[in-house]
This record gives C-alpha cells, sequence and structure tokens, in this order.
C-alpha cells in the first residue's frame, strides 16, 4: 500500500478528465521527484487560479480579474463595443471559443453551454446552461449560431436547442459540414460526404 | 488567448507524463470548476506531499514519515528484520515495487533504480543510481534479482546492471518469462512463446 497521503493525492487526481488511478500514480511520483521551487510554482498557481479568474456574467468565459477595471464582470469580448451584439455564437466549451477566435473570422458575442445533451445520461440537460440563455434572448441578438461538435451529443443539443430557443423567432444557424480542408476525399465517410456534397457551391 | 493564469498553469500540467497542452487545458477547466473546498483539498495534499512523504535511505521507496518513530531513515520493508536481507530485488520505478508486493511472493528487500538504460537518448544511464547501488553491494546480500520490465530498454537495463555489478560476484537472476497467466497461447507473441518453451518445466 502506497502511504496515506501519496493515496489521497492519487484518488484527486483520479477524478481528473482522462485521468485513471495508474495515470494519477505516476502524476503523483513525478510530483515527488520535483524541486521545492517548482511545486511552490504548481501551488501557487492553483491559489492564483481562483483569485485571478473570473467567469463572465454573459458568455461564461474565462478572463483576468485585474483585466476588468470597470467592474463591468464582462469578459473583453463581451465588453468590446465594435462586435456584433446581433450574432450569439453558442459553443460547449471555452476551449472551442478559443478554436473559433483564433480563426479571427467571428465578430459576434459567444455563450458557453457549460455542456451537451448526453442522451445516454438523465443528468445530459442538466449541465446545460439553458435558463441563463433564455435570459440572453431579451436583447439585441438577431442570428444565433449553434456552433456545437458534429457528434451525436452535439446534434442532439442542437435539437434540444432549437426547441428551446423557437419561441424567441430569431434565425438559427449551423456551421457548415464539409470536408475538412487539407483532408483527402478518400478518408472522409459516408456522412461527410454526404454534407459535402449538400453544401457544394 | 487564454489568460494568463490559466495558460501559465496549462504549462505547468504539460510537463506532467502523458500530458499535452490540450489534455492540460481540460484539466485547467476542470479545477475552474471546483468548489473552494475541492480546490484547498487538492492544494493541502500537494503542500502535504513534501512534508509527509520520505524517501527510503536504502531503497529509495516512499514512506510516511510519520511512521518512522525511530528515525531510521528507512522504509516499512527495510526496517522489517523479518525480511531476508541476503535478497536485493531491483526494480525500475516505485510503483513496480507495489505490484510485487501485492503479490505477497517476495520477502527480501528493494532498490529503486529509478529509471532505465534508454540506449536512444545519452542521458539514459544517468537516471540510473548506479553509485548507489554498487554501496548497497557491501551489506548481507546474496542475491540480485533484477525485476525489469521485459523491453528493450529494461533488456539493456539487465546488461548494464550485469557489468556493473560482476566484480562483486554475486548471484544475479532474472524474472521468469513465458505466457502470462490467463493468456491464451494464440495471442502470444513470438518471443513470449520462445521464452515460455525455455523455460517449461
Amino acid at each position: 500500500m502506497y502511504p496515506k497521503s501519496i493515496q489521497k493525492l492519487i484518488e484527486i487526481f483520479s477524478r481528473f478528465p482522462t485521468v485513471g488511478p495508474r495515470t494519477a500514480g505516476r502524476f503523483v511520483f513525478y510530483l515527488l521527484k520535483l524541486s521545492d521551487g517548482e511545486m511552490n510554482e504548481l501551488i501557487a498557481a492553483l491559489q492564483g487560479l481562483k483569485k485571478e479568474i473570473k467567469q463572465c456574467s454573459f458568455c461564461f468565459n474565462s478572463f483576468e480579474a485585474a483585466d476588468d477595471e470597470q467592474k463591468t464582470g464582462l469578459c473583453a469580448i463581451c465588453r468590446d463595443n465594435t462586435r456584433d451584439q446581433a450574432l450569439l455564437c453558442i459553443v460547449e466549451k471555452e476551449s472551442d471559443l478559443e478554436t473559433l477566435e483564433k480563426t479571427k473570422q467571428y465578430r459576434g458575442r459567444y455563450f458557453i453551454l457549460g455542456g451537451v445533451n448526453d442522451i445516454l445520461k438523465k443528468e445530459g440537460i442538466q449541465n446545460i446552461k439553458a435558463q441563463e440563455l433564455k435570459d440572453r434572448m431579451a436583447g439585441a441578438i438577431q442570428e444565433i449560431i449553434l456552433a456545437l461538435n458534429p457528434t451525436t451529443e452535439g446534434e442532439a443539443t442542437v435539437l434540444y436547442l432549437e426547441r428551446l430557443l423557437a419561441p424567441y423567432g430569431k434565425k438559427i444557424t449551423r456551421l457548415g459540414r464539409g470536408l475538412p480542408v487539407g483532408g483527402e476525399l478518400e478518408y472522409a465517410d459516408e456522412e461527410t460526404l454526404r454534407s459535402a456534397l449538400e453544401g457544394r457551391r
């Protein structure tokens, strides 16, 4: 049996996404080999995380609390008046927002759903910020872009959101489907090819 | 771009074994969702790790510092006088020691090498506690069991250790090779089958 403090940390790391007990063990032995300076760096970064990071009250994106000089509670994207207030792009998670921002192609605002409709789990819909999303509908929004993953869960979430938002009469669109740029026709699956044919221009 | 404190933590987690930047990002967003209590639990466990864990001065195994009432600097295994002092089992890492201990078949002592001879990397041999191992040879040890992984690196380490320890004239053995219990002949590779034939009894 490992010493108690090692077991405790293995247990905590095992709750991290994608981490099982074996990987958690490797993390702990890696940490045991760190210098005091490196360990303190990790602890300080963890302590700073919650203190320095705020969640945007509009889109739920994370942002540096220090940047919010005017105490608006809004992230840099939502504070930016030059962005198109008529567009709202709905993503599952923060990293999807980051990926879209990197393209520099979208100039509207976002809404982070916090989850997808996992049809295999009962609690699936509860993870979605449905009420918060409905609250956003009162504003200047004209078009809602559902930028969810082209997976079963993503599709189920699209259907769920379309029904949820129907009463507000906004235009609802989805990201285009087709062949990924740089991909080869040979390796594309049937569903992607069907979408590529339908979306031809 | 993610806020600075998120980027910093992604950078630190990316140094963990098996973790890339994408997984590190998932860790950080998982942590952002934790309650204050859960975050403090993680920080306390990390702070406790180095304080509460000592490394055995003989075998380099980790042990609870509080267990060392007599301040021997030795882990519970090395402190146990009923264990056979004539046997020394050399393992690569702490989890290998744990795996062997669970079998309850071995009653000697251990030595954690801290690495293997990675023939593809120049620094391979430097990670191995070679001098410390040689220092252990002065004692009552009669047989050295090389319990390294049956991999290229493990084999290279066995050859390296056999040469390193030859001058001390101890008996050097390795773990038996053959079919894993519960495995099927059909799925065994050629090398395993050859070992199984050679080791038949």
